[in-house]
């Protein structure tokens, strides 16, 4: 028998952190301790929130920061911060308590502090703690994942392209290019109140943004080193689609040598690569849609070879909330804490 | 420990088909034994709706229509079939069985058979069973549906307007009339081609339809009958919105004599009604919001009263696949089978 | 030949005003003197709104406030302000122009202050104003509007709401009792960064507002009483839908004495009253959809009668920002400069 | 004072058509001598299309297809039919008719028989006539257009394609490669009953099609050949997103030897490309987006260099039904009819 989990969640009333506690509710061995909101707090989550229903038998409210008390109940803590702020908060915690993290913002991903530095515009406050923090892709990282007691939940664009690169960069193909078109539903931006995002700008609209370098670059290139084990240069747009949840993303890699007689061969690299990953499917040449998978922890992945013009498309779809940010961190934690990773996360999709 | 309740469906690829098998894929003590689909017969069910995940061990495929071993190895079976389609598969099903039946069709509803001619049409070719069936609102006859062999699922509007109205109706106050505005969302229509439900017909568009009398009239007057003692006529008016999911009723009742000083009076006859009903949630004056139940099985009721003219206002959502379809089947026959009433039912919504 | 007729317009950056600045600059005898916004100031008009295409010689540039010199240039003045800025601005406007003016906004409209303060909670600052302004309906008001000098614009629920409702009320039937359910779109309610206007909150979402009592009320009786000839008490109730155009009200009258046989005859009555009136279209039992109207300036009318209960059934759809305000607001200005009515305003909508 | 031109209508209650008709009833100069529609063959417009506001004197009607005393009446005859089906009945047409034809469809666009076959899968009927139809892109062609008595319209993507390339591919840049991402809203599809275009299946939803190949492959690279001089083959993927109308396409484009220093060169080349070209508007750095130009005629494009990459992105949005079909063809008709470009097309977006 599993003892209860006790998890801490700071930053609860965003998108990802809500959509954190709404999992965590529901988890079979984790009791939500304490979750933060400055926005709401003292209110009661349901009432703030009604589509969540609360089926812990006490009601949970936000608090508006953790005192010592929180930290010595819990066993593992969230966080959920906008940039930058998930390294203030950790550099004004006492030393000292054991409970493991997992930092679902964006602050200890990239792991050279020039890098962070070029990407994010500031220097990052705690340099030496870059290398405790596991990049928190699971399917890649499992085994480190599953040692470490810090871990730094991946980006949003960047679980839906590592996904759908792994297969390729792993199998040593000779890359000459990756151009990679990424569309995000408004989620994604999280709950800010910007003209851009208000229903009459987005509805029946679509656009792209950071076209000249997105935050996420840095990362991607990271991790396809990580697993290529040389630097490749990407070319990568997001966009805005006028939609609540999910994102599709489309990349397009020119392969030396390859031709469609390749596929065959190409598909099985996918379909190894994918083999016990609970959360990740390959669709072949029927490429998926972003609705297969809104409502789940699911990613997946279809690919397309061009004869013509010696291009392997490679497409991928996932929910940015869950597999690109709140359901990814309860994946983690289920590893970190020794349960099944599938655990608390096998919903099905609203359609 | 509860035995395992193996589940037929029938008709398991319409919009609440599906979200049946997805909800029964989820629930503790039931396993999926059989769906059937015309369409899609011989189908794997998670490559036709890529967004269902088939957590079983064995992955569920659509049979075309059940055999006497389907028959022989259910404990209960859900019918999901077109308006007259329910009696004419009931009526070919040989003796002897003695599965439990929720028909979450619309046959059985109305249990005058002249009723059912006027407002469906045709004449009823099981007329003798239509007893056997217990009007399916959990809310108001729990404890018949307890014992009965057979449920009739109500409507999806139905669900929304009689669990506005029953704490009002059980009252006793004089009701000199009633006057109510639903929008549905589109899912309501089922999986139909139709030019009207196309995306360019739809979006941006609302459009009132049925104005002349919708079906669903006859059982909103049987129900409300059954609470209140005597008749009242009702005037309905169903509308399309460009929404997936959800229905939003609009109810204007005049009370006589009511003021708004009763407004206090009135809130707590709806708690009390409402008390130990895990699925119905009163909101007082602050008013309901579709997105609040999307994705669960809740129903939410907000009430105002209108001095100036005596109105009182009752506002209720629910979403239509689930409280007002599948999830309410899946709460019938928790009931029936002696389980939790809100076994496998205690998902948050999406947002 | 026509002269060129000069307009100014204060406020021109909100939905409204926007609007006002394209259809003017497509009016063959109209040319957009200045138009005011204080966040745009100085700014080109296509540059901030990309879609306006400025099809002038000289390119349209926001200014901050009118000055002595853009007073003496133009004919006419449209204020697009929100409650209280319109005689705000007027009261500091010095004697002596005589052009005339349209309040877009609300101000002038209720023409009792008492009512005034009782639906605006102020009091208003140019009470012996009030009588100055025709209501500006213009399918009711033709003649008086032809003549004044200053219109107040009607609300855009009223003006689907009177213009449902004008034949009934004048044909001098025994009305006992109006309920009304309208919808609107988002653009309704301005440009405003509101949390509940953006798009993951309003994105397959629907909801009641303002459900105690929303201030067109005041509007709407004040003039049903002027056709009527005596009060009648409305019960309004406005909802938020998840499109950007439009909105559709449904009314449920009881009038005493009709029953369907009263069909064709009612038909009548509402045919003739809407003759010769070019932006009103009734369609008898043919009810008309949103997207009938978006992007025109018309009104469409379709009626149902519910020999059941005794109920008239009206529906009525408009565009809000073009029949619900600024197309409304050019059809007065035709009006009162001697114009077709219809000039500039026989645009087909977009689907 | 020109004569009224007479025009003729193949085609006209689809999207295209539909909007074709609504164009010209607003045009000067343009008389609808006719319009077809098998479907709705003896139905007034205005009835069949309530937004259609049927400004003539005369009602339009449809008529099931044309007779001689059609073709002898008007001027110009466009047809807005599937593909296969303007060939087919160009063929049946009797000789001796002199008036102006547009094809709106795809059947003359491509001029060399076999890349016809290879793209549409079946021989051309009409070989002899392909070179008889000048490709309409205004923009590229406009001389030609104007002596020419037959056009082919372009498709909706190559619209938004050729024009954002037309500048880079006119000065003779040193071009590696072209990888194309467009999306595409719904109404591009056509009018068709598709379970893919119910409103439940694309709402919420994004998804890439005709991954393996497009047809406007072939159109597109025969004129890229024609600008630049040689072959270049592309890499070309259409997305579907859930919005009614419009086209945003990115353009992904590798340069020999240009870095960010570039920059202002390369957008002085794209400003005098377009330069006297009133439909399309450079926006420089500031990407479009794709509300910018619906309900217009426009074409709007943006640039950005990626000097990390060395990759030129170049981004465009045009209305699909607009400049991408029947405003593309009013446009053509105007030039072929010695009528100013804008005529009739000077509208503003709807927002």
């Amino acid at each position: 028998m599993n003892k209860e989990i006790k998890a801490g969640i700071i930053g609860g009333s965003g998108f990802t952190g809500l959509e954190l506690v709404k999992i965590l509710d529901m988890h079979k061995y984790v009791k939500v301790s304490f979750a933060t909101s400055r926005t709401f707090k003292d209110l009661v989550v349901s009432e703030v929130f009604p589509s969540y229903k609360d089926h812990g038998t006490e009601r949970l409210f936000f608090i508006d920061k953790p005192l010592k008390n929180n930290f010595e109940q819990i066993d593992i803590m969230f966080l959920c911060l906008p940039p930058l702020k998930s390294m203030e908060f950790l550099k004004n915690i006492p030393d000292g308590y054991d409970f493991k993290i997992i930092d679902v913002g964006s602050d200890f991903r990239i792991k050279d502090p020039e890098g962070y530095k070029y990407w994010y515009g500031t220097g990052h406050i705690m340099k030496d703690k870059l290398s405790d923090f596991v990049y928190g892709l699971t399917e890649i990282n499992k085994e480190k994942i599953k040692k470490s007691r810090c871990v730094a939940n991946p980006g949003c664009y960047p679980v839906s392209i590592l996904l759908a690169l792994a297969p390729i960069l792993n199998s040593k193909m000779s890359i000459k290019d990756i151009c990679i078109d990424s569309k995000s539903g408004v989620s994604g931006a999280g709950r800010k109140l910007k003209d851009e995002y208000l229903f009459s700008s987005l509805d029946n609209n679509f656009y792209a943004y950071s076209v000249a370098g997105h935050r996420h670059i840095g990362e991607i290139e990271q991790e396809i080193k990580n697993i290529y084990g040389e630097k490749i240069l990407i070319s990568f747009t997001p966009h805005l689609m006028p939609v609540n949840r999910g994102i599709f993303t489309a990349i397009y890699c020119k392969i030396k040598g390859i031709s469609e007689n390749d596929a065959g061969r190409i598909c099985n690299i996918f379909k190894d690569f994918y083999k016990d990953k609970p959360f990740v499917k390959f669709t072949g040449s029927k490429i998926p849609q972003l609705k297969d998978v809104v409502g789940t922890n699911m990613c997946m992945v279809g690919m397309s070879l061009d004869g013509r013009t010696g291009t392997m498309k490679i497409f991928s779809v996932i929910d940015n909330l869950l597999k690109g940010a709140a359901g990814q961190a309860v994946q983690n934690m289920n590893v970190m804490m020794g349960l099944d990773e599938e655990e608390g996360l096998k919903f099905n999709g609203l359609f």
